[in-house]
């Protein structure tokens, strides 16, 4: 069985399932369904409040083979993912999914867990540290499966990734079970990736740090989707949280790279009254904000919004009107944590909202411009960020593919070379995001557009600027690094990469 | 067939189904189910925006015995519902059903589609005007189907309402479909009635005079609940929909009443920090909030929230820090929408939330004191605020029955004698509300405790409060009135009152 993009799939996976290989970004369209929702009614007289996880662990009706969720708004901050694993192998629990929208190296202790059997499967939109490595190795028993932000809200809505706990870290919650992520000690601002969570798993359970008087406000997630609330003594930690300030990098080739992005995004045609704009919290992405930001200036222009993982920058581009609002799924410092709390027109978005396919329009959907990265690109345009040139998971999508499908314009950012790697390929170790929705590949020695853009091409022909083929920029770096060894990967699936419709658009293999 | 409450009723009710009879407030606990959804996901490139409510039947699959729902947050301004019925009347549908969460005089084109054989099923919370009365003489083809305010989002989370088509009325809209009520020249403020409707229905169109650019924050339904956005002229008559302001009664009985009120509540013992509080518009109910506001300010207490259709009294209170929040499903005047765009502790919440038995915690389960009006109370305390003494429909529970069932103290405030008539009766003519979650009845003659409430009784009779028994009470009235003629109905069925869990707690009968 083959994807559209040429790889090989088998059609059953062991511990997966059957396969649905990918056939394009939007062939999967049409009549879809929520799936329905099971829930325990709570009466007036109910209390919700428990003083510790084993409470909650003895109303659980806990049994080997479940799936337990968590969100990654405390990214490497969280102590609660570690905390419940641990509760639950101490009760003897066997064969947990842990669903995590994303795993950092603070997860590092699930290795044993993983090694113990306590967990078997892994299913996550991006998978750093300690964990993606035992992955790579094998140790895990089922494949992780690795989805995209809006992929993960959809496999829930859905049906297809059912949940039968869902705990929700919550930097601050009242006891009725109201949630908001813009008070206590772990504030994390908005809390996106765990709405689905908390409406769609069988049972959820709010942990909190920062248990206030009723009601909870600005409430984020609603006591209609919350059964129980357990304090504890701390749910992360700060420092491993959010940044005190992301900054635009200093790096005389990022900054480069950054200007050429801008000429393109420029020459688009695209810079006018009511752009949209995403970017990462990355050096370089910041500094195409930057670059933007002049132009925007320059030509008067105000936006729309601005969206995604939001930072201070694009919090001082609204504030300074180059935006009406933004759209933030994940607060990436604390300048992003004070405007949520403040504007109005800083608004909150599910990470459904956010990038799932199979809703009546997400807002990736209304995204002019995308500024991507990558770890390889091949010369179709398809782009890895799951695997590193040694084969191991250092990523995966998270909004990569989400973003890149809705944008009308994505442009991936990226120096030529990396570790004296080239970045282009005839073949990526892994596809994350497919060429077809990627329109431009900027890099500090030339501008490379998808073919499939001619009207891009034209526009950016016009305007003078360096364009090359992806193929020349491919020979541009051998020709100085050397055509580097492919990976031999081994023959075990030990992850497979699903598209955000769910199809599988890759699978990743073992590396010794 | 019995109720718990004596009431006769079939076990098939033509054109209803079967009928299941209500057992007790909170009979009906544990494991529910909010249904699938069904759902057309959109792509990048399509558009959403339609030039008239024409181009929005093109799109749909029209069918008789289709059900269309709307909101009543235009209240008796609304432009939408007839013209819609109006529309698809032209085009020659047949026995829809209209599921409308109030029903207003304004409505009385619906009298002719229900005369025509267009309109011949009906479900709403609240039914008045010639509609209302047109449903008592029988002329609806069905029995309308009278649900609460949580009652209402149940039925349609659950699937027992299953909508087809929901038109959203939509003070202000951008073109991808996000939605609020706060600006546009028919801004409501909230829009708590419509949620469920956006987020069940197979189709959900935004009907919308003031389409403003992407996003038309502050978002309350989002894009991803709407197929279609149409624009017209004018949705409304903002005359009709929110009052200048509400204000206090100046009525010499109803200002005694309301002492009393407030003088239980005292008593009570509730008032303490922390303290949760309803009441309606009207002027008796706003007289028992400026009682309380004066204890509250007197005992330096702090309440929690304030909650239900907000008004501007309420919103003072909260300002000036007697409430730290207030929740809102409906404003009722333009200082309350006003409040709800600027301060971050003014929440909307849905009808769902706000009164839903089959969610993990509405908010009518929180509240401490609820303060509510009656047409009739029987002697078992049941209250009728559906059918006046003539045997008309002329209301209908709307949150009535949601918040005596949460509240810690339902009080009804009511005069003892209205048009001459008295309110207590032996029976009243439709039970509403069950007895079971009336706690105190408030007349300018008298103070009647539920006997269920021993405690109360107690705390009020340490406190030299007049009381007396119910039947004191109605003994009292008849003393002045002599004892009414008790209306009688015709044996026809026109209309089933649903208790806000899907049981039928009484049936409305037809009146020559």
């Amino acid at each position: 069985m083959k994807t559209i993009l040429g790889r090989e799939l088998p059609d059953y996976i062991e511990g997966y399932g059957p396969v649905t290989p990918f056939q394009g970004a939007s062939k999967d369209a049409g009549i879809k369904t929520r799936v329905a929702a099971k829930l325990t009614s709570v009466n007036p007289c109910d209390k919700k409040v428990l003083d510790n996880l084993d409470q909650a662990f003895d109303k659980l009706n806990l049994k080997d083979g479940m799936t337990i969720s968590f969100h990654h708004h405390l990214r490497n901050g969280d102590y609660v993912l570690n905390r419940v694993v641990e509760g639950l192998a101490k009760r003897g629990v066997k064969n947990l999914t842990v669903a995590a929208s994303s795993i950092f190296p603070i997860h590092e202790p699930l290795v044993g867990h993983i090694e113990s059997g306590v967990v078997t499967g892994l299913v996550s939109n991006y998978i750093s540290g300690p964990v993606a490595e035992a992955i790579s190795k094998g140790k895990l028993k089922n494949p992780a499966i690795m989805q995209t932000h809006g992929g993960r809200a959809r496999a829930i809505e859905s049906g297809d990734l059912h949940i039968d706990v869902a705990f929700i870290a919550a930097p601050t919650a009242d006891p009725y079970g109201n949630i908001n992520g813009v008070y206590g000690e772990a504030a994390c601002g908005t809390l996106g990736y765990a709405v689905s969570d908390a409406e769609y798993a069988d049972i959820t359970i709010a942990i909190t740090d920062n248990l206030v008087p009723f009601p909870a406000c600005p409430i984020q997630i609603s006591q209609v989707f919350v059964d129980y609330i357990v304090q504890v003594g701390s749910i992360g930690n700060p420092a491993g949280i959010v940044s005190g300030t992301t900054k635009i990098t200093k790096d005389p080739v990022a900054l480069i790279i950054a200007k050429r992005a801008a000429e393109v995004i420029k020459a688009s045609g695209l810079v006018k009254n009511g752009l949209s704009f995403q970017t990462g919290a990355g050096g370089t992405s910041l500094a195409v904000a930057a670059e933007l930001k002049t132009i925007m200036q320059r030509e008067g222009v105000v936006g729309s919004f601005a969206s995604g993982g939001i930072t201070g920058y694009l919090v001082e581009m609204l504030e300074e009107g180059l935006f009406k609002a933004l759209f933030d799924v994940q607060c990436f410092d604390l300048k992003a944590i004070d405007s949520f709390r403040a504007n109005t027109t800083h608004q909150a978005m599910s990470a459904s909202m956010y990038g799932n396919p199979h809703t009546k329009g997400a807002v990736v959907n209304c995204l002019d411009i995308m500024i991507l990265g990558a770890t390889e690109i091949d010369t179709e345009f398809n782009v890895n960020v799951t695997t590193g040139s040694n084969g191991v998971i250092m990523g995966g999508s998270g909004g990569h593919s989400d973003t890149a499908a809705g944008a009308k314009l994505s442009i991936v950012v990226t120096n030529l070379i990396k570790s004296r790697l080239p970045i282009i390929k005839d073949q990526v170790m892994t596809i994350t995001t497919p060429g077809e929705s990627i329109d431009v590949v900027v890099t500090e020695r030339g501008i490379a557009v998808n073919p499939r853009r001619v009207d891009l091409i034209e526009r950016l022909r016009c305007a003078n600027l360096p364009l090359v083929t992806i193929e020349e920029l491919k020979a541009l770096a051998e020709g100085i690094t050397g055509v580097p060894k492919t990976v031999q990967p081994l023959d075990r699936i030990v992850a497979v990469v699903e598209y955000r419709d769910g199809s599988v658009i890759d699978v990743v293999r073992g590396v010794s």
